[in-house]
């Protein structure tokens, strides 16, 4: 089929890649001219034969937004737009009302694969009608992994994205979890070899995993990790996660020490902890009384 | 090789069984007659050749310590004593001294696999000494996954039931991590097939793992986990992470975050809530101005 | 001076006394006829004298955007609108500019007190311009406590609120950590009167506060605290505070397991701890291996 | 009456002094002979009538056992033995129970004060038999604070320090609430002055407290706190706290984390965190994907 894909960053253009190889057709637009097809999303418009199917792989916020009302302007009714950017879910819904409103269909995608994606395939998780996801399905199938799994019709417009935004939820903990078992295991002298106690968990252990695949293979780069500092930055769907966890009163212990984790490792010092320190001068004598 | 095996319950017993398919002789002890091959300890012992190794897989605590003790009566200098029990590593230390001070030498196995086990191995970590660990390496060969990796020597006496132990912290915590992503989804009306969700992760996202597999597996028996009650024992690994953190000032908070949500998910009612209840009634009125 | 006062629910009629016995001119409104002073918003305004003064004091959300709108229309430049209410700051400055579009003033503020307010004075942090905050004065030194404390001008329009949202965000915190205490010292046989324990800590202790006060007045009328749940709910502000601590990649540990104590606290069972149990039964014999 | 105080720094000091100037007799020892009334524990045994009353005021741990041993050969049976250090309640059983085998009755004190002890009294929690408190009660009447409150008898032995640990413990806890508010307050441009926001606080809130009251004078000296460092130490009661509720399986999400902020204030950087970045870096391409 023939698709219109708008943003040829590192992701869109490995994934324009994959979806040529998989033997359909593909017309790019990206504001650098070295990297699009077409000229400008008008003529990407007009190249496309109608019912034109859009995906938009560009960054988060207005640049999206700013996207979605222009194709809001060019594309005709029948129509559909995919997000498949790192949008907030709560965007999508609007969106899709915005675009509903001119007779085109939305669907929202949340797209796991980074660096590998254009090799091994794209996780997927999509929101929207079904009839508008079954419209893309053969784009999906070209992106996703070969295996069985990979993709998921998750639910209605936003869902794809609150699928991926738990997703990513779930990856902070889970590298937390690692993290604070490394630190702990550093931190006792009876343990000689962590890095090898890494390794050994790759087989026959409860939490293997390619999250931990990835901690060895850092490990064997970089065996205490002196080369790195310990900071972290979140890239929004940590944060979004929790906001919507609090929206629907869930309590994500895990998950939220994740995400205060890293924002505690961008602070060159804690003005909390100085607050703490304060006080503790204002006792006086706390080392015998406090 | 020869090894004399104490405690033949559901572990140690498919252990035995393991261990034999690979061409060893086990010498299998139990309080249980039905499933012991001798009917003492000073039997087992007597059976055995020097130098001797034995493997106790009894519960941790007093039944260890006892075991021990009758095995530093029983067993000559030069023998050897594994641990591979789910034994507190503060106590592994205290273990090595005392068969020492006889001449015997001391192992601590840390040993993951359950049920799986006699199928596909078992992942072990050990601590001791590297002349000791070399003489229970065919042993170790036998237990362990096929592949290149469940194994590791971590260590100094208590090594490897500390690092089985944060394998063990780690785990609660990715555990925690998959739980509270499934709650969420749960709890919002966009999505609706949090069960199909959770089968695509199985494949090209960052959050793949083998625990991912059982929580699919455990959605595939019932979607939405109504035969369930939300409560959670916990083995005492959990709590020694936590312990050995404090003694490290090591900050564990994801881990402690899945350690106190089994405790709370065992309460009937939350003492400490009672006392929030109870404030907020002092306050009266605390609907407009807590 | 002159005020007039929207919503004369339990704060709202306690305040109009309170400004009333100290000389003050009141005129209230309220949706309920048996309560007001006057028949309506538009009569409110009416009776008034310009410049006015008219200070909300009713539902954050929709009740108060709506007497916003509606006094936007009937007030006239160089009127000065207070929102005493439990407004989110977010809205405050969105207020502030529809109002300033129309030359009326906005002043936020975040009022502390509850039942006793009335007698012993409610503390106050306000937010807006200046000369604005100055216009109000009087009401101000009529409701704050008698003595040095209890009123600041806290910043500009959002900042009244902000900080009596942060105010609860502490108060989350602090109940949290004496409902953690009072569970803990209940739990160990050797404490044999927690009741007097607390009673004892009114002096000469680091953690003597009016919070404790409270919790012995509690334990005065139910010293087990049996006739409570261990149930609270949680009146918007922690969330805020969350959710700004995340904004501003501020780590909060200690208030935001404070509020997902309260979300843990109205769940029959915990969807999360059903997946923990889920995991643990797919492990099989777990007892011994997980 | 007359007591015998073992320990004459900071605390013992000033807690010599004022039971003095209660009208109590009382002989001091301490290994520093300028402080000392006596030049042994021996003299101060010899010096004093039978029944004799000893206070124990040395550090925890090491210093009060051999404290206790000594006691224990140099008292005679009937005399009594108070431990006022920062003892763990987990060593007063021991210390109990071998000081009973000789007849010798054991309290133990939790004592809490510190620099404003002398002049405005300790609270006091203790724990032993009835009897054994009694016997000591005009010392505690001479310590504590002048009103109705700042003395208890928690129950037996242990009790005391228990409470006191306990107390700490919510010590941690109120000290993170305000911290963490204070953070958070400063951190958004809207609010321009912190230090009268916590000034304000001390009167009409739910959150005024003596911590309060140390908060705002630390912000009178130094408004910003930029000449300290975010840095905390721990006192040892803080994990025993956390130690204390896993042994009881009661969660303590609020005062863990509190100790963990103290941990996380004194790494010059995250071991846990460099793991993060590490396995960031492994996604290669996270900007977009992760």
């Amino acid at each position: 089929m023939e698709l219109g894909l708008i943003g040829l960053g590192k992701m869109g253009g490995n994934m324009r890649e994959r979806i040529r190889q998989a033997g359909h057709t593909v017309v790019g637009y990206d504001r650098n001219p070295d990297l699009a097809d077409v000229g400008s999303l008008k003529e990407l418009v007009e190249t496309l034969s109608a019912p034109r199917v859009v995906w938009i792989m560009v960054p988060a916020g207005a640049p999206t937004q700013s996207t979605v009302d222009e194709l809001g302007d060019l594309l005709s009714p029948g129509d559909l737009v995919i997000d498949g950017g790192n949008s907030r879910w709560t965007d999508d819904k609007r969106h899709a009302e915005q675009l509903a409103f001119k007779g085109i269909g939305f669907v929202d995608a949340g797209v796991s694969g980074g660096v590998w994606g254009l090799q091994n395939g794209y996780a997927l998780m999509v929101g929207g009608k079904a009839e508008d996801v079954a419209k893309v399905q053969p784009i999906f199938d070209a992106l996703k992994p070969a295996g069985d799994y990979g993709f998921v019709h998750a639910g209605s417009a936003g869902a794809g994205h609150f699928a991926k935004m738990v997703h990513n939820g779930i990856e902070y903990a889970m590298m937390q979890a690692y993290a604070e078992g490394w630190e702990l295991l550093e931190a006792v002298p009876e343990v000689t070899d962590v890095h090898e106690v890494f390794r050994s968990w790759k087989e026959g252990t409860v939490i293997r995993s390619w999250l931990l695949d990835l901690a060895v293979n850092a490990l064997d780069d970089d065996e205490h990790l002196e080369a790195l500092r310990g900071y972290a930055d979140d890239s929004g769907e940590g944060r979004w996660t929790v906001e919507a966890a609090i929206d629907h009163a869930v309590p994500l212990p895990a998950i939220t020490a994740s995400l205060f984790a890293r924002f505690s490792s961008r602070q060159e010092d804690s003005p909390a902890m100085k607050m703490i320190a304060a006080l503790r001068n204002q006792f006086g004598g706390h080392a015998v009384t406090d």
